[in-house]
């Protein structure tokens, strides 16, 4: 992915007349770079009925409340601002006539149409969901195609300490079946980081120190006599972080670790997914120099922020809260650069499910940045080529630095 | 209350000439739209004295400190630009001048005055605090004549609780004698809704189970053979709400309960009124399907719009912060709007004691919506009739669907 | 330290010609009134190499991040605003030009220029830190008469305490030699004030009440027998605070005591510093009148606000936060100000090391006043005279008024 040569001054302000539409609604401002979008989902194939493409508009996992539109939010109105023109439709089409569009288009058409819209160069992978709304999602091969970017994978922990658990190791065995478990996905995947949702399985509020084997066993014999599934004793998940880290250490430039932090679906509680808590690890994993990228944060970004400008291991990232916080983007991604050194703050969509949430993490992230970066220069925060540097850090520089892309 | 027929666009930026002070100065935005205003408190009718007026300008029960005024805040800066004109003077006066003019024209008539601009439809009042800076608050059916809106009842749950304790009750008979002090005490009142107070007794961090009849009688008891008054035990103020949340479900159309969240007297604890503390109790509630409205949230209302997106029957509220944060009031709304769907989200003023409050309160959210919904159109994130409906939704409807008013 | 007699109106808009460069960059606004900087530190003599200079840049004490740099930051691009222009370069000069600049000129000469540009009255320096990237801090009075300001000293408690300990007390005699060594630093000094860093050596959850003497005795004995240096112990550290309060409170005006909240080096751990933990012991001091201020805050400067909003002797800093936050200090300094009473919010660089940071915390505070009261102004929310009684407020009276200069 190489830089591009020449970058037009003034940066980040320039409106380029072929993305006006003709009702004078702006698409997303087409900054000349390309952007890496470091940690993303899969996307359903299959026609969604309107209850399910409303149900991937946000969070909950619950049905709407009654009298109320999974589209009356940020989101919904980021949606509308970004996707209709992708399908035909002028920005802020309603919704009836945005899902009719797009169910006459087909999904593989307007799948298509929509990826192509976000324009993105290449996609980290979380492939550990590999469904949504009860739907099968896309394999990565096949995302890569539809969206005309390069892809490599991220592994996600507790699938692969799950998929060994349903093997029906001894307990005695876990902390080696573990590693060689992990190594061999690593390799599978060719994966260029792993993931955690420790937030999701007990919160971020762990002890530091490592999981001997003799811990790790006992707690394995626990969980290996119980229902098979989910994995959620802090003993184990802890331990399977530590397994990570090892093995993430070995290569030449290590491996990062992404970590869920902030808020998501209700399976969290959101003061136990406050990044701060994981302060002790964060202390624990600087000698191994294994990077820990912290996914979304939002509301405790500002958290991130100084997490990541004292401790040189970590990174801070702008996905899933950039496209929810819909027209509050600009302020929200300001108050993480508060703090966050720009050469550690990555891109990415979190997009899962809906094609939509790829454009409309793109977009987002492009108009924000381009209006923040717009407003600085017009206060004289900063100059023109500050703008165009920091563009490209966040948008890929930073980000194939880290995960070592070429 | 039935919704306007016609709605002017484009919505939320109108700024009618009749609402124009001679001097330029706006006062409240006359958004053609009705305010339903969903928690509130009675006013002084008495005369007050600088320091009494004062006193009722912060949340400190405290005097102020040497060499300050209570004026000199984001609140003290709203009440003066949205007040003096309703009194006939220029918005800005300064506290001297207003305080004289107040007194001239005396309380009864301030009050005619104030809540008249304040222009809301229908108050849902908290009868629980009977006074303020020593002096009696109105009545409900007296604050409805001078504002000419409807007024219904709150219930506040501790008051129930207090004021059975004070007849001395058999500890034995404490859960039974709840129920049934809080059945009378909601069928006296008509109330459509609830409230709580949690945060101020002992905090929101409370386990999520019910109480049981055995641990209540014990935990009575104690409160029993104590001095008599306040009720702060922890297991007492569970036993309280679930007996409440019991009682809330078994309407067709189940009250909401109110609770207090964040920022307040500092009677409080600041952290440990995080709403996201509640979060074990909002799960176990989730069943029984009784809405929870969290009140202020302050400066933790990013941590209720995310509630309110995850949890489909929490509820967000805008009172008391909007006032408080005066000119910042715009940003605070739309920290709010974040990540709370747009469905849930409540307009209440909270006003305690001054008049001045309710058109503060009204005043600043209809400005403050106005205004980011002007700024949002403009920057293209939404269309006129997306800040058409929004603006329905907070100001009255969400809240007539919510409590079921006609 | 006199009142200017007259106000320019309208109020922090003005933008006199005399503050223009050649090409159109402003250096910091130059409203007319004094700055009393209430929490600051010594700068380097010294030469400082690249990586030295780039190590104050930041709150880590590690080493930047493989392919970052310190400037890549909202204080670097703060301090490429404001710090050229002192040394005659133009505005956004980039780092390697502005660095060898001020090698040109020298370290005297730069620190001479930055310190006059910076336009302090009064500084209140925190004397316990004698360092930075390892080279010796000026003496106050030399810092004094590069600076063209009076100075006064801040006797940071945990140095009084190491101190003692270094001379090798017996631990029964440590409650009573540790009064008699702080009373005899405050008079040394002639302190305006005491500063705890407890945040760093344990965190604000500390206990409400007092230390004993024998509680005090048994840790004191600890702590002598362990190796020499930091103090850490939770019991003394609080014992230590309590001393302080009580040696503060015997004077007829009492001293205040100034506390670390907030971000900070990564010897911290955030959320432990989130100045909310502190209000038992604010509770517990009240009745001794003595000050609290809470420093920095960030990103709990809301939580400061209301804690300086309820209790009558808390006052809220905003030091260190507006020079890190650079380009987004308006808003931060907006959001302190949402909560706090504009009598009770004090001006401090919180510089340290770098004169550079002296002349990007003053201009950082002028020109986040003046546009946030300019913006304030043209929205209506307040009147120019309002502006410039908060500027003189904010800017020197407070910090006048609470520790008592003349």
């Amino acid at each position: 992915m190489p830089e591009p040569d020449s970058v037009p001054e003034p940066y980040g302000v320039r409106e380029p007349d072929s993305v006006r539409e003709p009702d004078g609604v702006r698409v997303p401002d087409a900054l000349p770079v390309p952007l890496l979008d470091q940690h993303c989902h899969g996307v359903v194939a299959a026609d969604l009925d309107d209850d399910a493409f409303g149900a991937l508009l946000t969070e909950s996992d619950r049905p709407p409340a009654p009298g109320t539109s999974p589209f009356d939010s940020a989101l919904g109105l980021a949606l509308r601002r970004w996707c209709p023109p992708a399908l035909g439709l002028p920005a802020h089409a309603d919704p009836a006539a945005y899902l009719a569009r797009r169910r006459s288009l087909g999904p593989a058409e307007s799948t298509r149409r929509l990826l192509a819209a976000a324009g993105l160069r290449a996609l980290l992978v979380d492939t550990g969901l590999t469904e949504a709304s009860g739907q099968p999602l896309l394999p990565a091969d096949e995302l890569a195609s539809l969206a005309g970017a390069r892809v490599r994978e991220v592994v996600r922990l507790e699938n692969v300490a799950e998929a060994l658990a349903a093997r029906a190791p001894r307990a005695a065995d876990w902390p080696a079946a573990l590693r060689d478990a992990l190594a061999a996905a690593l390799r599978k995947a060719d994966a260029v980081a792993v993931k955690s949702v420790l937030a999701y399985r007990h919160g971020l509020d762990i002890p530091a120190d490592r999981v001997s084997d003799a811990e790790a066993v006992r707690a394995a014999a626990g969980f290996l006599a119980g229902p098979a599934g989910r994995l959620a004793d802090p003993v184990l998940l802890r331990h399977l972080l530590w397994t990570a880290v090892d093995l993430c250490a070995r290569r030449a430039l290590p491996l990062p670790l992404q970590l869920h932090t902030g808020f998501g679906d209700p399976d969290l509680t959101l003061h136990r997914a406050d990044p701060s808590l994981l302060t002790p690890f964060i202390r624990a994993v600087e000698p191994t120099g294994v990077p820990l990228v912290l996914l979304h944060g939002y509301p405790y970004h500002r958290q991130v922020g100084w997490l990541a400008q004292v401790f040189p291991h970590v990174y801070a990232d702008t996905g899933l809260t950039l496209s929810h916080t819909g027209p509050r983007a600009v302020t929200v991604l300001g108050e993480l650069l508060e703090l966050a050194p720009f050469g550690k703050v990555l891109f990415s969509t979190d997009a899962y499910g809906l094609p939509e949430l790829y454009l409309v993490g793109a977009a987002q992230f492009r108009h924000a940045l381009a209006t923040l970066l717009g407003d600085w220069q017009r206060a004289g925060a900063c100059a023109p080529a500050d703008a165009a540097h920091l563009t490209r850090l966040l948008s890929f520089a930073n980000a194939r630095r880290l995960y070592g892309l070429g």
